[in-house]
């Protein structure tokens, strides 16, 4: 199948539908139309085979993930994804393996209304990068450097359970998991971009980022272009129920504080607009829990245990200072 | 050297700057500011080593290519170049060798004032991806589906250079090449967008392609999108004093109708409109020449020798039918 025919028949079909776009697939570029008064949010993330995803992982759930962690940048930005470019590099071409990459793909962007309308096709090993154009309204974005010392620290669903399901989904095909394994599995392999809280943030959250290399990693982020320190109370985090099953509190807290790919916000609010953050929560039934405050400092994140004391993660539990 | 460290040092100082981008690298995405009244341009081109360049390339080359390629697409379409993304995979991370490709990277972009505001880069066999989005007055874009019988076709610059310095460009390193085979290498390693053509050609132009994949493979997406045949006198194809030192005729006017990687601007004019192409490439210091018509037909292109008989081209120069 030449490429032609591989866009048309397998990419195509999958690509989604907008008003706004003009020329999708099959120019020298797409032509889209933005929406006026908005300011446009652009994010790429590349994913990698045996180094971002296991082997392992099914075509579909590849797809599905390539789409879902651009669209957890675009809601880490209070915005609303639109228009997306797909750069697929595959070793061979499998039009199976390929129709099933772009069933997951589409399935993400069905569910965000977001219309695929370009890209490429190369030979190589499997590599997947995803360029997600998003909007705005004209300066309401959420950004990492507006943190302000007094602000808590929300985060959004539970973490650590993607870490936990990673090595559930790289184990060798089988019997599919069941019970908690296939919950921590699919936290992995089909995160769920928080894009609707995103939205809802706007006017509250006074810095927002997405939780993919991990929680400490990523609220040092926040601290370190908001020129403040992060305290976090680890008794605080939230965790699932199917993390819990399977590990025990220290390894379970562990995970949640420096695991990745949860895809969760975390964003910090004045507490002077908590009872509106908590109304916001509640008319789109999504969870969110305060796990710590801004305090003046110099750009770090400190994690204290039950008792109050600095503690350090390492693997398996934590390490005292 | 880490990915933020690497990020920063870098690339970042490559970035370039423009007034419209509000929030560059660093943040989970860019966020940047539209023209009003505008529609965007989306293009997205990968590059894989020793698929479409090979081993010996230098690095400042690659980078520069990665973007040429994807700023001819944007004056293929007539549009501004704006903003793009880079998606780097490196086998390892040298320093000195993301310096160079920066470097090129940002010497094309330089060119054209381009701002760098995001992407990402991973480990894995070299490819890189790079998105850009441009803009173009609406309703004004270049389209491959406009060309109607009666237009004349035209093409910039010269045919057949790259595919000639390919095989110049992949030689051993050692002494420089010099005279016309440094011509071509050059037109293999850094290929001129016409982004300032594709521009004027705004209102003028009923079609218009690059010339990536070969000048027939490139004039077939015009004629099955255009439903109609489009016919190039080989005798009329604009050959450099370059390709004709190193080629004899055969071979040379082979290359230019079949040989890719020129990006050249190939665009059909109605004979009304020939008198105001003729002032604005003058205007503009640009050169083309026009090879062919358009013709009622299904979607086929024909290439006539210079007694008028259709021709295949073939390596080493035409099989007759």
């Amino acid at each position: 199948m030449d490429e032609f025919t591989l866009i048309e028949r397998l990419i195509a079909p999958h690509a989604g539908r907008r008003d706004d776009v003009l020329l999708g697939i099959g120019d020298d570029g797409a032509l889209v139309r933005p929406p006026p008064g908005e300011d446009l949010l652009v994010v790429a993330d590349t994913i990698v085979e045996a180094v971002h995803f296991p082997h392992e992982l099914p075509p579909s759930d590849v797809g599905y993930r390539a789409l879902a962690v651009n669209l957890s940048d675009i809601a880490a930005m209070g915005g609303t994804p639109r228009w997306a470019t797909l750069a697929l590099t595959m070793p061979v071409s499998h039009p199976e393996w390929l129709r099933a990459f772009m069933a997951g793909f589409g399935a993400a962007g069905a569910a965000h209304r977001v219309q695929l309308v370009g890209g490429d096709t190369t030979r190589g090993p499997l590599t997947v990068t995803v360029q997600l154009i998003g909007s705005v309204p004209a300066g309401q974005a959420l950004v990492r450097h507006g943190a302000r010392p007094g602000d808590r620290v929300w985060v959004s669903g539970t973490l650590g359970d993607a870490a936990a399901g990673l090595p559930v989904a790289a184990a060798a095909a089988g019997s599919p998991p069941s019970g908690p394994a296939s919950f921590l599995r699919e936290r992995f392999a089909r995160p769920t971009p928080r894009v609707a809280l995103g939205r809802a943030l706007r006017g509250l959250a006074t810095s927002c980022i997405d939780v993919s290399d991990g929680l400490v990693a990523d609220l040092g982020h926040i601290a370190r272009r908001s020129h403040c320190d992060i305290v976090v109370a680890a008794a605080s985090l939230p965790l699932s129920d199917a993390l819990r099953a399977v590990h025990d509190d220290g390894a379970a807290r562990e995970l949640a504080l420096t695991g990745g790919d949860d895809y969760e916000l975390c964003f910090t609010v004045p507490p002077a607009a908590e009872a509106s953050l908590r109304a916001r929560l509640a008319e789109l039934g999504e969870h969110a829990t305060c796990i710590g405050e801004v305090q003046e400092g110099s750009g770090q994140v400190v994690v204290l245990d039950a008792r109050g004391d600095p503690v350090i993660p390492v693997r398996g539990g934590y390490r005292h200072f």
